[in-house]
């Protein structure tokens, strides 16, 4: 069986990687709603926003806001954020979040522009994170290897420059990492590709997918990740969030598609897909005339079983 | 290696499937100059209407025409039609096409909605349709097995259903079957393992696959299927042609995104994703306001060179 029956984890990044890029601000009160529906559609994981500049980021100007007001009243629901540097990560930790994510992009370029940092900087402060873990045991940092399959500010990503970057991470003694498509330049056998020699290469190292959409080739990638062994993906509801370079393009592979692929394959995920849709709906209502990418949206849910080879 | 390196064809439907369920006539200048345009991107196969009664499907009450201006005068193109019955098998060599496509529903409701037989008086049809083949035996007769995934009218179309009417068909002497996903509710194990099953049971025929990104997952599916050995894929400039039960629903897969998902993993294709993508525009212009599913008209090209594993 190409094609393993097992379970996967899907990871909720909507809050704040489908939000960042938007101009208008999405009121607190419409960002906990949206993260409470989520959360009752049986996902596990979400991420509730960065913790950035507010001038960089105005959207997530209200971040201790959300935080105060969902981690620790949705039991079972891990929250986690975004963080680009020691501060943040304090502010995270100190926000009651007990799990992180660091930004590190392995284009020069891409990381520049992101986080004003060349990626040797961003390591250097991913060190001094590390610096945080004994005054927080029970905390989980995680890598976010931003550009791994391409950036539009380098010619070729190569897998190299991704081993080298995982290499260095895992030196400062961290084993879970994120390979980041960021802008949708990835295709099935370089995602199959890049994640077998990743497994391969460190297998004390956990690694997980953020795909994008931004080229119809966000589900084929998902397939190619898990049947390379991925067993953990981001995915933004809705499909919110739309590659900054690609001005009308899709970006995040919208999680209801994501879970339905999954569902309808038998591979467990523990949600509920007609919850995301409903969900889905809700973003219309709180950011009318927003465009959604969402086949499931459009579709609807087959009138048929699927069948799942089980 | 999970995924080969190898090359696949890529029929286009777009002229027929594309444009069977459009309620506005396209003018047959328009569609002559859609399929000349399709060829010149390195498309081998164009299927490029319908032998069907005009009544029925009013679009192509110009067939005739279509074909007296395409066949014959681009050489090394292939012209295909589909035929729903002997009546229309007969006008399509008498108008030199050499390549059929005859349509044999699975599921019983899809079959006497579509056609108005059941599958079994589709499967006569099919016996008179082979006593042509002396008249004409340099002629391609493929059948399109309908429904294989799924279907609206039937809660669940079974393997066993799939691999009877494959057994049926090749007892009459057919040796081509395409394996369609016309509603869209095959997911990528699904169409793995019937491919797979197919492919082991009748070795002595050629599957192809007709694949629908109704929910998202047309090249996920298309990725399982060359996974288990398909090399011959259909797909419609644009994305082209809804189905009509789910309405806003995209449909087909579009023709650029699948030979991008191809071109890109280094899967030779012939075909060229820009002068499509030129074509789609092209599809703006001859059908204004039409709403058109692809992702590489929304995002273009991406600016790096793709990692192909080569």
């Amino acid at each position: 069986m190409i094609i393993p029956h097992d379970s996967v984890e899907i990871v909720e990044v909507g809050p704040r990687d489908g939000l960042q890029n938007l101009r208008e601000f999405v009121k607190t009160e419409h960002k906990v709603a949206l993260i409470q529906r989520l959360a009752k559609s049986g996902l596990r994981e979400i991420q509730i926003g960065s913790f950035v500049n507010p001038l960089a980021v105005p959207q997530f100007r209200d971040i201790k806001k959300i935080a105060d007001q969902v981690v620790g009243n949705l039991p079972g629901i891990t929250f986690t954020a975004l963080v680009p540097n020691l501060k943040g990560a304090e502010e995270a930790f100190s926000c009651g979040i007990r799990k992180i994510a660091f930004v590190l992009s392995v284009s020069r370029g891409h990381s520049l522009s992101n986080v004003q940092k060349t990626p040797e900087e961003s390591l250097e402060e991913l060190k001094d994170i590390s610096r945080l873990r004994s005054d927080h045991p029970d905390a989980v940092i995680t890598v976010d290897l931003a550009t791994a399959f391409g950036c539009c500010f380098q010619l070729k990503v190569t897998l190299e420059d991704v081993l080298h970057y995982v290499g260095e991470v895992h030196e400062l003694g961290f084993d879970r990492v994120t390979l980041c498509d960021t802008v949708g330049f990835g295709n099935p056998r370089q995602v199959y590709d890049f994640t077998t020699a990743c497994i391969e290469s460190f297998p004390e190292v956990v690694f997980r997918c953020h795909l994008h959409n931004t080229r119809g080739l966000g589900l084929a990638g998902t397939l190619a990740a898990y049947m390379a062994g991925i067993r953990s993906f981001d995915s933004s509801i809705g499909g919110l969030g739309g590659c900054p370079f690609a001005p009308g393009a899709t970006g995040n592979i919208a999680t209801e598609d994501e879970v339905f692929m999954f569902n309808e394959m038998g591979v467990k995920t523990g949600v509920d897909v007609e919850s995301l849709i409903d969900t889905t709906r809700y973003l219309s209502e709180i950011m009318p005339g927003i465009n959604l990418e969402s086949a499931l949206l459009r579709a609807g849910l087959p009138a048929a079983r699927p069948y799942n080879g089980g």
